[in-house]
């Protein structure tokens, strides 16, 4: 047995998001464990860092396998880059210890929400960013994310109304960044509830829309109740841009996306 | 009668390219067509600066249209964009001189190839690049560009075996920028045959992998020989920048690809 681990990116148009679900593999996760398996020839299961849901991108997504047996790691992951589909790339795999798990051993990660709010369509951008053509009011959105930051209790920003588990969660880091016809919401904390992201970011677009007040958002955030705060928007503006692990580890030969346009 | 004429971005990945061909509307130009001939409630036709290929991609495509009666030229914008694909975006239409036409008073064009030479596959990028993970020979590749710039006798870099008409053009302008994992191919000149960007980039990458001399580019250019040149290159690395006219125009609301990555 060995435990491998690996960044891997992904477009997540076509599927419906990370995790493997019955019979269907158009998920990432089954993507992956279908060629790992045809690989060891036997069953090999994936585990990543977490779920991202159908539509979300992923940059340096996490994920690790233990499998039946060693196989050089350069091998490995140059099989699964020759028979993934186009939209999936696996880099920097490799050996890591046996208690090595991309889920538990995560401290942190990153996402990255895109959003256009110029009056005209973007032709190039539209499977990666949300399309909203509005004034939005950065100021305002400064003020809620302020108010977002720090280790609170995220109920109200959850997507899973039967979510039994504790709900607490450090953001420490929620910056909203202005350029010319885009605004690029960047949040970092140590772990996330289901649709958080696009929750606190459909939030945010509410008050950038003068539709709440940021005080408005710290009630929301201290009353604890879903039905308050804004809906999620849309997947494919949601980037999973990083995972963190303690030590931390990186590879050489880095992945990510480019400035084409 | 009223002549309109518009900038138009589109992405290539979905369409036969610019060109209206027979009964089938998945070109770009039929796309537009249709909704404009709904709109003015007779047949319209609209004429492009020059086609692109299948797969080709625009970012500033000029097109005009000769309408049966004047309408506000930004409702008839907004309803171009109401209902055309996602994948084709009009801007900056306004109503011109009666003789302005797209094709024939264009006097110059940009194009922009771009080619990821990373070991790994480009997962975000894989609509508009030719991945090509080889090392290219950036020198070898400029000195082959300079004896390409000029006023020449292209026939070599035209794709169409029945030309009859002059095959020559000046390119005054073939730059090769490299980024780290990227090579991009500007060229600007006063009109390009078919499918001349991606023959004259096919034969430069062939130069780069070092299967053919800068030397050889020069006596190929002489001979007027298709055979002697590279293949094309794939079309979806391939965008039509912009068109220059005599006065230029341009829209104050500028579209542009974006710094996504």
């Amino acid at each position: 047995m060995a435990n491998y681990r690996f960044f891997v990116s992904y477009e997540g148009t076509r599927y419906n998001g990370w995790q493997r679900q019955g019979n269907t593999d158009q998920t990432v996760q089954g993507k992956l464990e279908a060629v790992l398996t045809r690989l060891f020839g036997v069953l090999v299961e994936v585990d990543g860092s977490g779920r991202t849901d159908a539509g979300v991108h992923a940059l340096g997504q996490v994920a690790n396998f233990h499998a039946p047996q060693r196989k050089d790691a350069a091998k490995i992951q140059e099989y699964l880059n020759q028979y993934l589909p186009k939209d999936i790339c696996i880099y920097g795999l490799e050996e890591t210890h046996e208690r090595f798990h991309s889920r538990l051993s995560a401290v942190g990660k990153t996402y990255c929400y895109r959003i256009i709010t110029d009056r005209l369509r973007p032709v190039f951008e539209q499977r990666f960013v949300w399309w909203l053509p509005e004034r939005l009011d950065k100021n305002a959105m400064d003020q809620a994310a302020g108010y977002l930051v720090g280790t609170h209790d995220y109920a109200a920003f959850c997507g899973n109304p039967k979510m039994k588990k504790n709900t607490v969660r450090t953001i420490d880091r929620l910056d909203i960044q202005e350029t010319e016809g885009m605004i690029q919401i960047l949040v970092h904390g140590d772990g996330f509830l289901q649709n958080m992201v696009r929750i606190l970011t459909g939030t945010l677009v509410e008050v950038g829309l003068g539709q709440k007040s940021a005080e408005e958002v710290q009630r929301i955030l201290a009353a604890g109740i879903r039905a308050m705060a804004g809906p999620a928007a849309p997947p494919q503006g949601l980037f999973l841009e990083s995972v963190d692990y303690d030590p931390p580890f990186l590879f050489r030969e880095g992945r990510g996306r480019r400035n084409l346009w």
